[in-house]
């Protein structure tokens, strides 16, 4: 039985409520529920954290070797500054998917740019809530659960 | 009933045999195949361009206006330079996927960037195949056709 | 009896139904007849080419020598990428006014630099319509037909 | 009856003596004749200041406020670095129309950006005298006189 | 018998009429005819194309797959900026050289950097007419016809 | 009665014995003190925290949602790169007043820019302890309280 | 008896009717008003300055010397390149606190840096009418006039 | 008796399985008990510690004072972007001494840069397990206890 | 008889008091007595100006047409931005020698460049109160007149 | 009879044994035979030179003056920074064919720029040994001696 | 039995008497001697040499090969722009282990970039004198001989 | 009795001959008895070197010291790129005059920028020949030998 961990960087835990214009009013538990119900029609274990410390993310992925077979990673702003994520990401052999609820290239010009994206499977951003789904989609395809 | 344009970019038309170490071994075939059951199971009508010429594509887009729902787009080469291309999306409001079959992060600098993301819906990259796959994903899942 | 050479770039056929609060809701066919009338008001030969093909703008750039004495050209995107357009002008000994219906430097960054300008007799932004009409008063001015 | 002020900036004085292979033989004088002229035609009442002073500038942009309907500027050396004079442009609700007698993007670089245009209506350079009466023509155009 | 496809980019039609002073007065038929007679002596087959359109370059190369031996290509403007056509370059493995009339380093700042270098053999630049000759003797010491 | 958070970020619990020329004598808690007295005067509610963790201070500022009127934020080091901090301040409705007490535009380079201002209310730098006191005073004005 | 001298610059003179969704409401009249009497309870000696024109203030700078304990300077648009002005301030041994009424880091970039900042002893932003007042309430502190 | 403290930054733990090709085989462990052999020789005390979050590593270096005569660091990925590290090694008045295993300037770009490096006594890079070792024998030969 | 004009720019007038650790003890009398003897020598006719407005400075160089034979400039922080000068130095046919009194290439970025210096003969710097003389003694050698 | 320098510049000394992944396995001494051969058969005298010393190259160009009638040059890495050798071949009036055996637009970026292009007749590159003879060829055809 | 070889580059044969303040009062003799004394203790042969000539240090690094198993290289001012020395160390199999006396991080920006460090072994820089023998020492514990 | 050193850099052996619209046509030769002259005048005692090895400059410089009181220094091409040099003028105590015979700021992008200024005492650059002299000048007014 394969297995999932999804990662939430900082502020993702004000989901909801924070600037909904921007990120939609679903919460994380919201999307965590979406994914779960999916993850179990294919027979996915699927585990979950959420974290606004960069250390506790790195240890995170650090742990999921061996553990997981794949990590949905939302760093949300350490996308664009934590090379100590990145090179935790580089340190393990678990694929990572890199995904973010609002179309980043629509926003500030710094957001524009992912450091982890080198280092990642692939990325997808701009589709709400079904950026994670579409990442849990590519995960059963790339399985062959479907 | 719900329809989709998959618009695939300049020399796409050669997937398969092209760098296969970068674009996999796949046809365009077989991608435009595997859409076209997935849409099938999802009642969606699908059709499918190839072009290595900007201006087919740009007459493409403008003529999708009131015709389809959606667009996939691998833009290609044209992601990182045809601001013609940027302007069609942007007058049209068919909502875009951008779509890439490689990580373009993880290659040439010039490749980091999409002009084209800033006016779509969202990005997908890196997944191979099956990135026009997630996309078509994600439109079913905003059509409540799951 | 003097002629004049009205060029349109890329997107511009979607006029009045494309972003009219940057483009205003007159049509191209508007344009053209305004120019139309006005030119005949000082005997002035006038036709008109749009296209989406920038090969089809370069092949017309050419085709001018000899045949107009004066260029209007709106490149649109092109403005702001083809060398290829550039290189026309600055090949045949047309004099070139490159027109913009808006004012290109309160929009994005990369809508501010004009790879054409340099070779062109001059640029006029942010009339609306009236940039076209303006560019054929210079014209007339020129051509002393006033 | 609507009333124009036009506003040129440093070094303009010298017009027709200096540097007469890129500003041409006409002297202010001999264009603001020709725009008087052509005000008077279109029952247009039209105002002159020519100063080396950037404070002289600001002081008229700001006291034309209530007084003018347009302000055709000149702003020559000053385009490039007087914020001063882009904040009275910004603060007064008079449009301005940024002229240029050289086409400025055939010069030194540091000629090619304009902080004055994005707060201007629009911008003409390029056709020496011409220019202006360009500019003029345009108003005539938005004012329904012609 | 070995076989070469040279390719002529755009405006290069025009070529012995347009800005003879960095072109030279040798006209597109000139040189082929050079390369003709000289293909001729050491027994290779050639061909030639010339295109305004960006399109017609990435087809004909996509098509000299399998059926030349060595691209001779002069992509004139579209060397600057047209990814599709260095993609076609690295999708198809026929060799391409390179060349260009004009010492391109001698030119406008934009016209130094060469995008399609980094993929094809070798380049070539500077020697007028002589550039396609020298890179015909190119082939021919490295086919050990000569 | 209206409250106040001042937030110290890292290394801020060095000072009176870090780089004084830099940073002063006085000591944290001589901040804090003075801070208590003048918020006493004015009958505001004032509470303090100091965190060398990045995690803490996102925290912090989350858990100020519907608990403080303002905070007074020094992050020290965190300003120029922390975008953690800055989505945590945009997340939260609770304005921020970002104090320095050195001069940051007379110092290295990196520290001219900071990335929390765009969203903070305003910012105060140079004035030693008195920084804080005067983001205080301005609260006080705000607030209508002096 | 302590005594400040405050300068405002160009448009200034504007306040309360310029852009007021950028600057409020207030006049200038209003700020000096505020300020005059916070002095006057600290008992300081205060006068007021407004110029359109950069010389007058780099004249009232200099002139500041031995006979003012502080400038209040908002430098307005010269904030961003009147070297004068900054050359003005590292002359004189008057303290200059720099202020704006906006949050500069929120608008255009241009707006972002101040040349003035390095020389001055602090800068306030942001707060409307009462960056001055907070100002002030700096130099109060200081003096121990409090 | 001299005392040394050693510590690794983020991910430094996985050494010995992370990426062999750049940072050899050696366990984090093994370069410790390299070290406390040296130091024993040279009658040096010496401490570790490992952690992936910022904040510890901040605390340890502020602890370090007036506890350790040196600090030897290998910052990883923090090296890049922590001024927070930075601010606390310039706070504290042990000199540090700054460590790579890999030679950075052989790495992607954004490695090549060190922001701790202007605060440090020194750095070596590039020598594998060795980089440590040579720096306590740096620190050996300061001591004169060689 | 020829004749010189010598123009200072702002803030020069506080020569001797302003930083003297940058631009020596002499005040600006004392650098015109200097001036007036050497040139008297020579049988030069010498005047001097001094101004904070740019715009002054503006008028005093136009007005030096066919007035002077040489102008000797400091036009000091006018010399970084002020394009105005630069355009009114390239209008009139006086040959202008740039001078400054301290090495600008010892300073501050921003006053490295000097956009004055393109359109001079000549530029000396560094020299203290002996630039000015040696800007003379230039002329004088140019003039045969030592 | 029409003669030819070739120049060698640093390193080339050790072709055939140095990167030879980047440069091949024929010596320095291959590619003199095989020039002198094809020069032989041209009727062309031809001599070589080759020094890792700058001054040595620039001495060699400056005594080519009036001695031969082109130069072959290879100045390896002193392309990318010797102005001297610039200034050299600039300063003589025999024209300059810069080879290089690699193609320096597959390398590291500093090798995608030549200094010495610009005042060179032209420039070939990524042909190996092949571009040495290259050079001749276009050397020949411009004598007419082929 | 292993060879050292220490190349000291342009300016070191000062030290001593040069910026004692930066580089310290020890001259290039007491280093040498420093190092033999070392050499001798772990049985190495040592050879020196110092030059302000480029080339000779280009000669030098060339003859290494086969004759030396490591070479320490100060190359001081070159370690900024020589890439002649670079492509010297590229081209031999003598690992380079690049030293400074200084640490070049505290120094004038143009000394933070090494663009031998990518070609090198590693890099020690700001330690002094010991500087060269922590090279020393590596190169001792990679040959196992400590 | 005081002595001066002039040292001439790269290609200014060819003065005279070599691009005579850049630098006149005056030799070398010429320039030296000019200086030797007036030198003897002022009872000062000169010398001259020229030289195309950036070595021999830097060992020159070396040896002035405590041999000549001024340096003047014309180092040509090696004025923007020889850091060497650099490092030798800072080395010695003896103050360098940097001399240009053309204006550099009229010239290449390149040549605008001396890298030996900011450790020489001034610049003086655009006088043709009688640069040299006015930096001798120069030298006799520091000395009162006037």
């Amino acid at each position: 039985m394969a297995s999932v961990l999804v990662l939430h960087g900082p502020n993702l835990n004000l989901l909801g409520t924070r600037e909904p214009e921007i990120y939609g009013s679903d919460t994380l538990e919201d999307i965590n529920e979406l994914l779960r119900k999916r993850a179990e029609e294919s027979c996915l274990e699927i585990d979950f954290l959420q974290s606004n410390h960069e250390g506790v993310l790195v240890d995170a992925i650090q742990q999921a070797r061996g553990r997981y077979d794949y990590i949905i990673l939302n760093a949300a702003a350490f996308t664009h500054y934590s090379i100590a994520i990145r090179d935790a990401i580089a340190a393990v052999d678990v694929p990572v998917i890199e995904v973010h609820i609002s179309n980043i290239h629509k926003r500030e010009d710094f957001r524009h740019n992912s450091i982890l994206a080198p280092v990642s499977l692939g990325q997808i951003c701009g589709f709400g809530v079904a950026s994670y789904l579409m990442a849990l989609e590519g995960i059963i395809y790339r399985l062959g659960n479907h």
